[in-house]
């Protein structure tokens, strides 16, 4: 693999990621670019103790631009995008309009292919492995900035949950604060090592590596099952098999098997809702996909795992996150576990 | 005030509420309804420690139908709807396709007025009051009902946040645990007064006076200001000036000035995205407007509270819910809430 880190025009950092040593990057950004003034503020929620982030710069960053200007994709002789080089396999940058910035974190965004009207779920298992090696690296690098203490990987894809560029790519918040999903998940696991002297993931991947119902893809190094108290209608976890905090951990063996896994797992979401004729819906199945990985503090017991889901219940319904979900954190979910596995069982591939 | 329950088809309760003695609530619900046996179900997240309501019958209920088979609206000689009566005032009745029921709580509609095409804010103060005393009963009874945790009135408006009846209505969920909104909230507010030996809440509500840059409306009994660390674009707390646990509490002053401020309230909201020009955008705000009250055990710092939130952020976009909220459970808000406090104010009445 080959790292090339370059300089965009108004002082932000890129990075090619490459499977060949032969890539050509020395393109430059010739563009005029003004560097944006961060105005991202933390605010401590006292009601809650939650952080909340307050950006107020970002209400002007771009909104469904048309294909031909597309930030993300390689740049051509009419069109200067965030991307100097005619083509790329993999890059990852900063943020032009990130959430968190300065003291406060680091916004990066991944473009997993320079192919606009491709995704995820379209890309070889190399090209997969050279994604996953990129969220390798951002994680070891960001981990390395004084003030921060979580470095979160996630992917938002489909209009239908707010993705404002069509072009396939992902994003890395690098936060310096533990956020409340993760601290809930780690005093929890702590509860539970001082109740049963266990590590409560391993024992949550037991459980449902043994009751086989919730179980999706069962693989030689890693496993992905539905929760037994999924929150969406169509939910699945992934976990390697060996508990270890972060990616950085991951050896050879399970780097290798995960392209197969996960790009199996994404396409058995695009067939979800394909309907009894045959007919699939217009849109392709929106979903997030989130890494979770141990903060730097505090964080022992968390294990490293992958959080895949839809908000799309059925081929023409979203679930939406109204009163009981926004307004009390609480969810409620249409569709069991064990069917929504059952589902993602029978359309494998 | 006049209130006359009676028995749905399928089993299930109704209360009328009229402000006038003289309404006649003797119409039967005519229609062959077999009972709706519920599925719902509590599971326990134990990666979180967060309580998930599974309710598989729900996938079966009715979506966006039809203004002149609306469920919600008055019964009429060629249909039976879920209110017998040819009109009404306020009307609560149990949800046939529950979330919780059984025993693991209850949940109910309120149908806030007849009129299909109102919507809360188009009511009189008067009948906004009868919702008060609506919301004020239906606290007291189901909080007595055995296993019942916490009581949430709270109203969800828009198809954008998944409204699927259009007619004006909100729901009543009795908890039987303490969702994780309230948690979070009563343990911090413990925290605080150990520490201070003061009412978290109250602390707030004094602040917020204060700094009156983040107050929207200051009456006699009642403040809404933005909250310091707001989570949504255009987000307001209601609170009275006395500390009280739950709507019961209410004092005659308190009732009688809730809806002039209530109802401005919702006033500016519908105003909020009036563009340059005069044009309003098509739809009215989205909004979820939600109690909290204090829980039955443990609760007692927590103060009684209303959170009415838009997910619109400009005339043309809405706030999404994507990985770092729905992923993380991390907010980053585009508008600061001094800017969305003084909007507030500027589109007052």
């Amino acid at each position: 693999m080959k790292r090339t880190t370059i300089k965009l025009a108004d002082g932000r950092e890129l990075i090619y990621f490459d499977l060949v040593d032969s890539a050509d990057r020395d393109a430059l950004d010739g563009r005029m670019l003004e560097p944006v003034e961060s105005q991202a503020e933390l605010r401590l929620d006292r009601a809650t103790g939650d952080w909340v982030a307050i950006a107020t710069h970002r209400q002007g960053r771009v909104h469904h631009p048309p294909t031909d200007i597309c930030p993300l994709c390689p740049s051509s002789d009419g069109h200067s995008s965030e991307i100097p080089a005619p083509a790329y396999e993999v890059v990852v940058f900063e943020n032009r309009f990130p959430s968190l910035a300065g003291r406060i974190g680091r916004c990066e965004v991944v473009c997993f292919t320079s192919e606009h009207a491709e995704s995820f779920a379209d890309l070889s298992e190399d090209r997969a492995r050279l994604v996953l090696e990129a969220w390798i690296d951002r994680t070891e690098q960001l981990a390395s900035l004084a003030g921060i203490e979580q470095i979160y990987c996630f992917e938002n894809r489909g209009a239908e949950i707010g993705v404002t560029l069509a072009h396939p790519h992902g994003q890395i918040y690098a936060f310096s604060f533990i956020p409340p999903r993760t601290t809930k998940m780690v005093a929890v696991a702590d509860t539970h090592r001082a109740a049963t002297g266990r590590n409560l993931f391993e024992d949550l991947l037991a459980e449902a590596r043994s009751a086989a119902s919730r179980v999706v893809i069962a693989g030689e190094h890693w496993t992905a099952f539905v929760p037994y108290a999924a929150r969406w209608p169509f939910e699945v976890h992934l976990y390697p098999h060996r508990r270890i905090p972060d990616l950085t951990r991951l050896t050879e063996a399970e780097r290798a098997e995960f392209p197969v896994i996960y790009l199996e797992l994404l396409r058995r979401f695009d067939r979800l809702f394909i309907q009894e004729g045959g007919a699939a819906v217009a849109a392709p199945t929106p979903y997030i996909s989130a890494w979770h990985q141990a903060p730097k503090s505090g964080g022992s017991e968390l294990a490293l795992h992958l959080e895949l889901f839809t908000v799309r219940r059925s081929a023409d319904k979203l679930k939406f996150l109204a009163g009981v979900e926004s307004g009390m954190e609480s969810f409620v979910n249409d569709i069991s576990p064990e069917v929504a596995a059952a589902r993602l069982r029978e359309v494998a591939s």
